[in-house]
């Protein structure tokens, strides 16, 4: 089914459907930048949620300028659309070299991250495009523990040094930190607390670097929860990378980024049978429509279902879901075979990745069509 | 990256990549192919695991006949592909009728799936195409619990019944039965049962129809655990109609269907960072790689890493895996950064999803490159 489904209302779609309220895909991408620009900061909009153009249009406010990306065809297909700008957020490793370096020579400014003394080796062992040098950002972990040179060691003060150093092959931009464990807070004031010692971490590096006489240009710290929360902490940074606002999801709001309301994403599918026996109904959205993933986090199972808040989503196979409600007996006269809910899922960076388009809506009918880049 | 990779070895691809053994998808085909023949039953195989033309053509010996699907996507790709008599093998509801009318014109033999009066009602308040009938299934739910007439129940009869009587509009093709619960069992013991009730289940079934003078021309049972292991009974049956056993997975293999060793498919993944600190190492696997399914099931975390027992996936982001050892310190040496691990995923299905392409692999070189289709 290629055919465009612009102008068709909801109830036309086939199930399951990823749908966008354009309205609030536009109000959170608008918050974010004026956020930014409160606080003074530069925003520089991670895409990995969505992995589009028309959302990244969006996160850029137009400017198709300053997005940072999870992988190494996002910062293709973005350059193929116009955009400058780009760091490419992951871990520099040797076998994306050639294309680091197709990036580097095509756009006017393409950004690698290094993470280790080994990364930058690799980086220097090729030279870069005439006329360019490379333009690192270091990552640093101030508390994440995923992948950066960790804030309190000597070596990765040394590290960032060098990368000052290496004037002819390296442009060093600055340091990027990605505040992750945002993600395991069980409050707003834990996510606030994760973010201030980020940032706290964050600039005493700084200024470490500094007193070897080295300028980090550019500072920044992302994650949505840690970005939802502004801070006057905040304004002594020069750049903020979240990604996930632009949909929000289940997630966040149990972490204070926004309420239910505010998620611009959901799934629509359809009741495809009813089971008094067992009080259950099913639906035609299983785990290639949601993914799995949420699993014992919420008791209303895989998501919640908009403007139900009594059922359940209690178990997935691969196209089929399973609807209980919490207590009593299900109403089915409610729910008739054929009809729509629509699932907000609880992680929608994984449930995004499962569409191959994405259903713009306004008004209950699909104004666009958006189609994300996938792949590696 | 849209160039083909054929002729490449495992080393250049870029990561992660879904990989396939050919000898061994060829002989998980075969065998199943003999398997059936040897009880004398048709194989009606599921394309829902792997989705492409080249995995189909192996499950019908080059037949192209005699398939069942999970969505009407796939129908439609595999009558473009050449294929026929296909089982569209899912719950019939109304906003498919279009698409399902435009099937049963086009080919010889396609065969849909009603699990209530209401889906039988649906059926036949549209007329078929000239010359046609609604060549029709009754899926019965003999212990699944998920979609299906009960077995017990005297309504599910008078459905049968029913089906039969309307001659004009429907050739009644006879039962099928879907036995998922066998993903519940803890041995092979408890597989075996699984099977054995649902066979039972379903000849009383078939029984109590024909005393009500109507003929299932074909009755089968489905599954890959139940399916792996033939039995006299199930040459009762006429047909079987496996899926996951073209791929296979780590589930499998704690069900008893295959040894780890003749799982046919395999993310390949980079190391892309030690941190010794923490006795960790980065992969550049993430839930967009293999899924987070199977959360809790292995101590081996989200799969199986080839010759690497003691090494566990203990987490996922999007694009990041975190690799530790089950005891003792990680000899990082050994796995140096931009090196590859093999993973051997929980559930073949939900990884296969994930990736637009499959990379069919003989002695270490890409020999092909499958490409499934992809949503509803």
């Amino acid at each position: 089914m290629t055919n465009s489904k612009v102008g068709h209302r909801i109830e036309e779609l086939t199930t399951p459907a990823f749908l966008l309220d354009l309205v609030k895909v536009k109000s959170n991408c608008q918050g974010m930048l004026e956020t930014c620009k409160a606080m003074g900061v530069s925003l520089r909009a991670q895409t990995k949620t969505h992995k589009t153009v028309e959302g990244a249009v969006l996160q850029t406010g137009g400017s198709r300028k300053g997005i940072v990306t999870s992988t190494i065809d996002e910062c293709e297909f973005y350059a193929d659309h116009g955009f400058d700008d780009i760091l490419y957020g992951y871990p520099l490793i040797a076998h994306h070299m050639p294309r680091i370096s197709a990036l580097t020579r095509r756009l006017e400014k393409f950004h690698v991250m290094v993470d280790s003394k080994l990364a930058v080796e690799t980086l220097i062992a090729s030279q870069p495009p005439t006329g360019k040098t490379w333009s690192v950002f270091l990552k640093v972990d101030c508390g994440n523990n995923r992948a950066g040179v960790w804030w309190e060691d000597e070596e990765s003060i040394i590290l960032a040094h060098q990368l000052g150093s290496y004037s002819s092959l390296i442009t060093f931009r600055g340091l990027y930190v990605h505040c992750g464990n945002s993600y395991y807070a069980k409050t707003d004031v834990e996510v606030e607390k994760v973010r201030d010692e980020n940032i706290e971490r964050l600039l005493n590096f700084v200024d470490r670097v500094k007193e070897r006489g080295v300028t980090c240009e550019t500072i920044g710290i992302g994650s949505t929860p840690s970005c939802k929360k502004p801070s006057d902490n905040m304004k002594k940074l020069d750049e903020l990378h979240p990604g996930n606002y632009v949909f929000l999801d289940v997630q966040q709001s149990t972490l204070g980024s926004c309420i239910v309301d505010e998620i611009a994403c959901r799934v629509a599918t359809r009741i495809i049978g009813h089971y008094p026996k067992r009080n259950q109904m099913l639906i035609d959205c299983g785990f290639t429509g949601l993914t799995k993933q949420g699993e014992g986090m919420l008791v209303t199972g895989y998501g919640i279902i908009r403007d139900n808040p009594n059922l359940k989503i209690c178990n997935m196979t691969q196209e089929i879901g399973y609807i209980e409600p919490l207590k009593g007996k299900l109403d089915f006269e409610k729910y008739p075979v054929g009809s729509l809910l629509f699932i907000f899922p609880w992680h929608s960076c994984a449930t995004a990745a499962m569409h191959s388009v994405y259903y713009v809506i306004e008004e209950d009918k699909v104004v666009a069509e958006w189609k994300p880049t996938r792949g590696w």
